[in-house]
């Protein structure tokens, strides 16, 4: 990682990220050495991350071919244009987000009661508000649908965090972002806001 | 793509979707065989995506080592709570989306007539509403910052869409998402309703 400022090694930083967001990329290798994308609704499970789909296609063929997989997770925050810090020159445009980035290796997962812990778990992040009958392994209303979904788990090799919400600027620019966020004020600006008050470093002791 | 009803073969959908969006993720093969991933904000002109970054780093490292890049583009819509159709069974849960699938080779453009043609336009398409001197080859506000950027072109060879938007969906469940979306209100589930009545297939003739 080039930006060291951005760069985050926190674990809980990172569960709270992944805890957040809904979907994420995953990359696997195909069969002709090519690189492969889907894009996924997951959960993390203590430190694993769990996603589901057909038995069959092309994401669960690829995994079997090769394990190795890259994760990605990405929250987007705003468009920072170019004039909030310079009238001139375009270079400064850029945007804040946030990611997550695993590398691991991908388990089709068999049993049937971690299959059904998952599920349950990812409908836990995705409808908190509930609204359905718990998916446990042996409930009948459940049993033929869990074991018709692949579960595929992803155990984690490595995991690194970026936060570049502008804490690598300070003085003047930083200022002058700040004020062009709240000025343009859309939804989404606020809650850069909020995220780059979260992320500035504490203030030199000095 | 096992949901052929989902798939998209529309050119020109596809390229108005890739205007419509700011970031997208590439995904390479590393040095060591693993799937490498970053998110790039990026623009399409013509039939080619175009994205920059450093000269260093492991994003230029892995495309120097293979050239075939699949680069990926989601726009999430709502999730759809298993509520909405199914009053005890989670399984009809899901979240609408819609994707841009590319297969390519990159090549690192050295052309700076090109490069600068590339970074305009990405300024065109993430601030339209300018504030900034054009970027040209030969302005010597920008020629040191348009050499030193490393300026990547994906030649696609392969690209497909998918409508994921409740139009494989039709009679009772179609009626009661649409209203389960309506009275849930937010500004996501309208924008969700906007693509679902966009997507809906022409009704049947007969």
């Amino acid at each position: 990682m080039r930006h060291k400022n951005r760069e985050i090694t926190d674990r809980q930083w990172m569960h709270d990220f992944l805890d957040a967001v809904e979907h994420g990329t995953l990359a696997t290798t195909g069969e002709d050495g090519w690189p492969v994308q889907r894009a996924v609704n997951f959960v993390r499970v203590d430190d694993a991350i769990y996603f589901h789909g057909s038995h069959k296609g092309e994401k669960m063929d690829t995994l079997t071919h090769d394990d190795r997989v890259s994760f990605l997770v990405v929250k987007a925050y705003s468009l920072i244009p170019s004039f909030f810090t310079d009238t001139e020159r375009a270079c400064p445009a850029t945007q804040f987000y946030r990611s997550v980035l695993v590398r691991g290796r991908a388990v089709a997962v068999s049993d049937r009661g971690e299959k059904a812990h998952a599920l349950q778990s990812l409908m836990g992040k995705l409808q908190p508000e509930g609204g359905f009958k718990p998916i446990t392994a042996d409930d009948p209303l459940y049993r033929s649908s869990v074991d018709g979904t692949a579960v595929i788990r992803v155990d984690v090799e490595e995991m690194t965090g970026k936060d570049n919400v502008g804490q690598d600027k300070s003085g003047e620019p930083a200022d002058q972002i700040e004020k062009g966020l709240r000025e343009r004020g859309t939804r989404l600006d606020c809650e850069t806001l909020d995220a780059m008050r979260e992320s500035r470093p504490a203030a030199d002791p000095d």
